[in-house]
């Protein structure tokens, strides 16, 4: 290992590289690590001095508050690389500006926009021959905060860690994917934690989706938990659903996640065109229009399948087949998008930006 | 170290003990570990050979699920020593079924009873000399379940690590506790997770605690998340209000814990001859009677300050102080269960287990 110094961050270079033992043409996501992390830590009421070290597991105490009272918060990013190898991010300061509201709603400390932002780009240097080009290809880039205070009183941690792992991945297929309608669980309270990117929004999910799986459905559609009857998110990305022609999502809110890709499509089907709604859509709006024949797509967007088209969803025991659209709105968006993100459309909005 | 074998458990033992450093008159909640752990790991689809050994930090990959999705429960429970130094347990059996009630909750694996009680029962042995006789003292156990397979992927995970940690404890004394009636903020929604003891439940009430406490409240009583009109619970104790003779607590639900000292209260308060009304307590029924003079007490009940009694609530921002009581049946209360727990009187229950 060898160690230098960039932009104030300590580089300590991996022995070896793993690369040669990847099959980048069989990537299961978010599975492989590069050969590095970035790593900071909080203590002592200060951020410690950033460094990018070889990704290995790390020593913390059984005590440690991420264990017993879950302040835990991430982000989800992708970094591309052009026809020229360059790297580009996506809206990346949208990410950072979500990552410190999540930290604030979980009373955990905020990163440095420097912190944050120069340990990302040093380390996507450093590790950049694990990004792939060509469309579909990026580099799933997670930045986590865990809180590694001890001591089991419930109370918000004195010390944090903010780590940047990096993982390469390719189109991302998910199958097709039929939804359930959430009739009984919820994933947010009014007043709860729902809008930030907080570990145990994710956990708390996985019990009726398991549930939902047995009935043969991918993915639940979330309703609001008061009264079930407003669509909310899909707990990993958030949901438009088209009928006739206009787009229908809902408007964020304490209990729906402001997702990136979401106000990225809103922004590019405008640009499009396309009518978009952004209000509280109802259950039963959308077995109406199902029922009439106007509903003529749902697709979930978020970061790792960007937009993902969905067949059908189920509610009340009723299942609802979408139709086959030979303009599927979804996969236009899809592909405007993946060509910006991609650099191999222009960038008019000025979303992506060089490291 | 030595390696000796017990009940199918590996024991490695401490070179030296670090019971000489620890000043017992000056325990701070929490903060303070014995010499030894418990651990077993689930891997590989099944459970894996138990172990104590000494308490240290240990080594979990960057992409551990707890780290990313917040899969992770705990419990909190209490051991005794009586006069003849034997070492009891209190209703340990409603600790082990809520624990594994709160892993089928957050997608987790269950944990076979004989890890769950013999690890606690021989760390206890091996780790006695740290459990206090005396009225008030205890050694506080954190049995604690967290996500350790890897991979930025929000399904479940397919392993687990299971602990168990012992803090001793002396009579805990939380000062003054003004509380806040949440107005805005919630705990838990309609079919979230608010029943299990999930690490990411506590995490949620960090930030919202955060404010009542700048106000000058100690702590938060949450609302129903829906219409903020009906009394829940206080994050780490269930609540009780008592209007004239009768004590009023929530009935346990899908948003509020089912608490073990809440329970006992109820069983032991009525066995005194109080009468306990287990129904939906509305805030306008509290404000009403701090108004004409009805209501009495208000305390907290949970594991680690046993009994809490309130000394006045926020409500729309007006502060009702609660009367001075020279009959306090939170105290009573309090005095019956802590005699019973430290076997200085009779056990007619059969709440307490020896070790």
């Amino acid at each position: 290992m060898s160690t230098t110094q960039t932009n104030k961050i300590e580089i300590i270079k991996a022995a070896t590289s793993k690369i040669n033992e990847v099959d980048f043409e069989n990537l299961s996501f978010g599975s492989i690590f590069t050969d590095h992390l970035f790593e900071c830590d909080f203590k002592n009421g200060e951020w410690q001095k950033p460094v990018i070290k070889p990704y290995a597991p790390f020593l913390l105490d059984p005590s440690s508050r991420v264990f017993h009272y879950g302040q835990a918060i991430f982000e989800g990013m992708k970094a591309y690389k052009d026809e020229d190898d360059a790297i580009w991010l996506f809206r990346p300061d949208e990410n950072y500006k979500r990552f410190n509201k999540s930290a604030v709603r979980m009373a955990m400390q905020e990163v440095p926009e420097d912190i944050f932002m120069n340990g990302l780009k040093e380390l996507l240097k450093l590790d950049e021959a694990w990004i792939k080009r060509g469309k579909g290809n990026s580099m799933y880039i997670r930045p986590f905060m865990i809180a590694t205070g001890t001591g089991v009183i419930a109370n918000p941690s004195d010390n944090y860690k903010f780590m940047i792992i990096l993982s390469p991945v390719s189109a991302y297929y998910a199958g097709e994917v039929k939804v359930l309608i959430a009739e009984h669980y919820s994933r947010a309270a009014n007043g709860g934690i729902g809008a930030a990117k907080a570990a145990g929004n994710y956990a708390a999910q996985f019990y009726p989706t398991s549930l939902a799986n047995k009935q043969g459905f991918q993915q639940v559609i979330w309703t609001d938990d008061a009264t079930h009857t407003k669509l909310e998110e899909a707990g990993t990305m958030n949901v438009f659903f088209r009928i006739n022609d206009t787009l229908f999502t809902a408007p964020v809110s304490e209990r729906i996640l402001d997702g990136v890709t979401r106000k990225t499509l809103i922004d590019l089907a405008k640009s499009e065109g396309i009518n978009v709604d952004v209000r509280p859509v109802l259950v039963s709006e959308l077995v109406e229009a199902s029922k009439n024949g106007t509903l003529k797509e749902i697709f979930g967007a978020g970061t790792a399948a960007v937009v993902s088209p969905i067949s059908g969803f189920s509610y009340q025991d009723v299942y609802h087949e979408l139709p086959n659209n030979e303009d599927s709105m979804a996969l236009k968006l899809k592909d405007k998008l993946t060509n910006i993100q991609n650099k191999i459309a222009e960038d008019t909005f000025g979303w992506t930006v060089k490291v």
